[in-house]
């Protein structure tokens, strides 16, 4: 009936507004995670470079799985596909590779969206600039995209979509500098917050890490051809090696005569995202070079060490909670056991069934395995606690399926504080650490015990002596609130007042 | 299985050029004619003013059958909805129509697409300037877009679609005028070429005719609402009453305040588009206070006294040859007969049947009528030959259900030129009257004699004495070759050199 | 969100009782016609079986536009494609067609649908018998269908469709005679009813009409291929001749050794529908060797001389009252105008604007030509009128056009009963005529007179001196309401108390 | 373009022969698996009868992920929504739910399709019987189906489908005994091979399991409702207890006034499929008392006994080889490692890149952990090996990323034979144990050693002594090649010589 027509569109002229608190979409088994927003991948001087961006793209799936776009350069030509939806599900099919041609491609995969119509959204962003074709794949978070925006709007710029992105674009095609790599520059000095960026010009990438190097950008090699990306995981995809990660504050140029390596910011101490290695990344990626499996069991081994609790089988919450439960198992000499069985085949949304059968919730996704569980004393192992309620219900599960005792420990400490750089957080108040201390949120999950790794122990695992609290190594913002950039459109006192006159969507 | 998917788009960066030679649609049956490539509709001050815009659009559907879209401003947001496709195919519910708020709205039909992606450019477009939203629907064509374009690049605008609408809008955002008002006019000063606009703003409508008037735009009234649209016959499907024509180098703006006139042209010579009368208006139309109806019977009224020929009946080329032909028949005491039947339900596309069933051509949409043709001496009247070549298969059709002799007549002169003001018209060289006379067409569709109306007998048909030469009432350069405007990007040196750098759709 | 998937289908089990009032589409702009339920091709021995098919049904596609569906048989295997929608918006592709191999095709089009699910019901119906493939398509009505299909349920028969002609296929299938050909005419002497029918075996086609040959089917011939189909305008599309009617009660098998007839049932003065010359047949046809086009013409000059009225002009109702109107204006001496203008783009539903703009109702269709109409005595010439609706709103479109009097004609006698014989009429109580007079109806639609043919004026149209009223030539059922077969499921007693037990959607 | 329209439908009349060797979806990550091919779930005298069945059907997916659907009854008329893909996806919305109303529901998940016109083939299966609607889920694979086909063709069923489930279907429809239920077991004595059913009447459910209860049925109640279902994870989605299996030839009736047990078959020893406990079930279910995840622990442990290594780590091929891998671990004192990360967004199908990029195969899907593996001794374990081309990509996968040694050990015994009872098998020569021993796999895999558990092995893990060579506890004939039950269709020498004229589709 009022079907959807693919050949529609419906848009709100003034769009921006409501996204400031983008609706998303319902993940009813997830919400209770933080969600990475995107991922990167570029590849210059390959047979197939879209096909090489595809793979790499699906390797970085767990970090976007609401879009992924990818733009081909041929020498003559831009082409892009971009989609919502799976990179498997959209990018399967050889006519699709085939229009990308070109030896040089870059991609992305994105997390938040407001649905159909955000397709103006879905990354590589496109421009047609006086020095040619230019396209952009960002992840991160630009903190002052609104104030920027604002400016560019009064003197003549047209935005075409909300996404912060396009500031980055306007900034490059209104400088006043004569080269595209001075005019670049000068846009990135204007940005605050978290930026991973891969461009693409008809000449061949640029490769760009923000001062403190919040969000990760590694450099790998495929015979002749350069790549970047958000993660390793994507160049053992392709069968690329491992070079180095790109330096914060690192500008790289990669053309068909090598790549260039430029500093154009002045010096700062890095404080390189420590999520990545409690969540986002996955397991078998290298961040910085520590392997992520690893610190995520050195992470149960503090916990086991820390908090300690006697009992007859370790269970993780999967699969997040895996690694850390495996760590902890190893540490405490307890079973590690399958205790929570996941079902695999979760789409997107569900019924919300009638009334005396509703929350259900987490048993979508997950089911005690009750001969295991019954009579047993069990310690749960989570990688974290966002909202808390999964945790209530795997709790309550536990002790359904007959647990004696249920002891829940995580592997990161307390998410008391939103993030701004590119990670999808709940609201402050919604954060159950924001406004409950452990022993309160022990009570409110029902658990017997609870712990959580401290500041120093998850230092300790990413092979820090101890967290440097004057010069933190890391942007731990979402545990300690030591935002380590200006956060200028959240501050502005135009905010507030002017808020339904123009709003960024993060990605 | 290569299904193309909705969620998706795919482009080429560099899309523009591939527009230069839009491959089109394909139009097996329609191939012959000329199409007007757009038409525009906006009420102010009404209820429910998206259903009336989408009832106006409906009555405009022959102007533009490609793709449709609406704007409405609800007096906080405006609401967009474009589609591909017919106004009854994708505007038909209810839930469309009433995400459509407000009482101001404006609408676009549109012959030129290039497919899926096209959408970008399916009006009416919308920006979001400094003083707030802005959207506009063009029926024209401007003739210096490429240039203005490239100047605009150059300092930094980002053009999202091809369309030289999007020309207009990007000088209005960078105009240094102040009120929006002076920087609309600063925007259309620089235009060369033919437009009808009507933008939508926060306060109202603005409506605009070029100087010449080569496009037709009309004012109506329903109740306290004011309309603008292309053709009367939008008037009367919502029961609106017809005010006047909008003057040539008119601009008025709508507002809650009512209306107002602006001159901020030079005066010229007003030169509207006599094809208007020919062809592109719906017979019940007024045109300049004119019945569309009434002067295609004149025109073939014209035919028949001037080259009448003596004959059993008068068959019309269906449909749009009709009225000329009543009019022929009257004039000359020839039964008016339907020897030619129509297939209603073509379709946008066809098999192209096995090898040796090929060429059915016409058939698929018009069937002689044998029993009144067969041992008749047949008089075809068409409102136009444009390549010939359904005339070709007209007059053959006549032939073989046995007609003893065709003569064909033509209420138009030959088409020998291209039109650069906003009409789908073939390069020049598939113009079959470019490089034949008329006895060559005769010969060449097989016809016993073929007649087209004087240049002077069309002037009269549409109530002049005769076409002035030094200074024509009418713009008749498909006729003529008299242009009566700059062309800048055809002449343009940069055109031939730079093709594939910048390159504008007509809408 | 809920979008219908087309992987998807929902069904009701017992989903035959809601057919028996079957909602329909919407049609607001014709729903004052009768529709004829279906059309049916044929064709043997011919290279492209297919590709002929599909133009023949595109030439027949007036008789139904809302499924269509063609089945090819390559000497293997028979291939189908039914589809929804138009003949030329569904087999317009290459590759469609290409998929339908064999030199021996047979197709159909239809009206009556319920939607997406009726996919089941669209012909040509497929069942394997153990003698083979066996595919059939069917014009008409089996007015005992709900009686067989019981007594077949009860002996473990499962259908599969609503359809009428499923009971054709059981009554075969489960016949003990041994020949296919001795089984078919086992299950159609046990029909009662209105059918043409064409079928394809493994062997070649078998043609059918019924005893009564209520409905068309003639027969064609294209070098060594044979045609089976409703009209001839289908025989035209291809380059066939036209051979013959096939004879009421009249089987023909063609197979590749030629066509042979035969008579097995007894012999009863033939019916055939009446109205196919009024309104059902497009008008280039030629149904018993009579050109439609002209037999309308008749009735308009009959018109003329039994109701002739002063007037200025003669006004088609478009576009079926076109050729009636003709033959009134040329006997009458009055001008014939297009004094009303039909909009072509007319989609299948449209929005029902907001209160205060409904009751558009035809002006989305129609607008008057105002300049012809106003001052003028108008006679309006429609086909035929049924509700009564259109009538009501086209003589009010007159007067608001200015019309000083305004005088219906119509080109059938008053259409007073339902038909049961394969043509969507409303049931008699929404039939204007069948409760109101002539003079009562002139009232109700507003017109300073009105006048229908007289049965006798209409017969003579069509070449008898007058109605034989002991032994009608035609079937005018809907007109007298002698209707010429038992109507068993009509009468059935069980019918009205076992309503929801089973019931058979016409075709 | 030849976009596949929603509203088409394409079929080879001959449809079935091709369905012989169905071409089926491709699963390029999970080809070397078997595939369990179905799942049923019904439930009687519920609120929310469909809710619950879209729940349980959601738990079983694992048992099919092609097609799903689900039939309620709400006393008087059957609603059925059946849909190709998952449950999840399909069955999101309350609109679908809410419109299968009634307090009866049955479901059935399926694993094999083969496209678009498989729809016809998703079960439910419905049938109006003289006697009412009627819908059947089936599990399993009737193993003389064609021969029975065969036979109703020839007294006049007209089959619809290529499903081995049409055929119960119609030898009930043709049953001359009177009531359903005698009907239903006259059909259930001409039935050979594998079979759990659910079907649904008017009355209520109907459950059977075949006399040899190869396939699963179990029996829960939830307050007042009886539920049916292929495994015990789908009672512990909607909360309902387990209460027992049904038993080998049993039939239970369950209505209003609960639950009727029958014993309709001569009682012969039961042969329940050993498969299921392997890898089949999900390992939170119980099979017939025992858990599942236990079970393949037992079968790890059992491995690490039988043929135990010294190595540096266990590593699971995941996800179905991780229960088996703990067991080992534990067993052995091995320390159990994530040593291969798997890509949980996977889609169905994926590009075939370039031709120098091919091959990736398994690592779309999994990832070596590049820093657990480097320089160890692992010991890899999987469930089963089947046709060996994963485990030679893994093994490869691990030597790449720096193995020192690597020892497969698996969870079964080699796979030597097709399974004819509902199970997707490769044709036996694909198998790579049909036609290598021991030593040559291990070799073909470029494993240092290779082990499967022992016949007896398998047989302890799931409780019993050995296995009873005279008399088998279970049927492994795809171990054994000792099939418990004729196989008509196979053996049947009409077979080889009449292929094209039906075929069945195992289901």
């Amino acid at each position: 009936m009022a079907e959807r027509n693919a050949k529609c569109e419906e848009e709100k002229g003034n769009l921006l507004a409501p996204l400031l608190h983008p609706p998303g979409l319902v993940h009813p088994f997830d919400d209770d995670k933080l969600h990475e927003e995107c991922g990167v991948f570029g590849i210059h001087n390959a047979d197939d470079a879209a096909a090489h961006t595809v793979l790499g793209l699906h390797a970085l799936q767990h970090r976007g799985q609401e879009a992924a776009g990818v733009c081909a350069f041929d020498g003559t030509t831009f082409h892009t596909h971009r989609c919502q939806g799976l990179v498997a599900d959209n990018f399967s099919s050889q006519e699709v590779v085939n229009a990308l041609k070109g030896r040089s491609a870059i991609g992305h995969v994105r997390y938040s969206t407001t649905g159909e119509t955000a397709l103006r959204n879905v990354q590589p962003l496109y421009a047609d600039f006086s020095s040619g074709g230019f396209a952009i794949a960002h992840n991160g978070n630009i903190t002052n995209a609104m104030h920027l925006r604002r400016q560019l709007v009064k003197t003549g710029s047209i935005f075409q979509s909300s996404s912060d992105t396009e500031v980055i674009i306007h900034l490059i095609a209104t400088s006043t500098f004569q080269t595209l790599m001075d005019r670049m520059i000068d846009a990135l000095r204007k940005l605050e917050g978290a930026y991973s960026l891969v461009a693409q010009t008809r000449e061949g990438l640029i490769g760009v890490r923000d001062p403190l190097g919040v969000r990760p950008l590694v450099l790998g090699k495929l015979d002749g051809a350069f790549i970047l990306t958000s993660e390793t995981c994507a160049l053992d995809i392709i069968g690329a090696t491992y070079e180095r990660d790109i330096e914060p504050g690192e500008v790289v140029t990669i053309t068909d005569e090598g790549l260039f390596s430029h500093k154009p910011f002045p010096s700062v101490n890095p404080r390189p995202c420590i999520f990545e290695h409690v969540y986002f990344s996955r397991p078998d990626s290298y961040v910085d070079h520590m392997n992520v499996y690893e610190v995520r069991k050195r992470i149960g081994a503090e916990l086991a060490r820390e908090s300690g609790v006697d009992a007859d089988l370790v269970v993780p919450v999967p699969d997040s909670g895996t690694p850390a439960a495996i760590g902890y198992a190893q540490e405490s000499g307890i079973p590690f056991e399958l205790g929570i069985i996941r079902n695999h085949y979760v789409g997107r949304t569900f019924i919300e069934p009638a009334e005396h059968i509703r929350h259900l919730g987490v048993k979508l996704k997950h089911n005690a395995n009750r001969w295991q569980i019954n009579g047993k004393r069990v310690i749960l192992v989570d990688d974290s606690i966002v909202r808390g309620t999964t945790s209530v219900k795997i709790v309550d599960m536990m002790r359904k399926a007959g647990a004696s005792e249920v002891h829940m420990r995580v592997a990161s400490p307390p998410t008391r504080h939103s993030c701004f750089y590119g990670v999808d957080t709940p609201e402050r108040s919604k954060l159950v650490a924001s406004h409950m201390n452990v022993d309160e949120i022990c009570a409110h999950i029902g658990a017997d015990s609870l712990a959580f790794v401290s500041n120093d122990g998850l230092y300790r695992a990413v092979g820090e002596k101890s967290r440097n609290n004057n010069l933190p190594q890391f942007c731990d913002a979402c545990f300690t609130g030591e935002y380590p950039t200006h956060l200028t459109d959240q501050d502005d006192s135009e905010y507030h007042s002017q808020l339904s006159l123009v709003a960024l969507q993060s990605n």
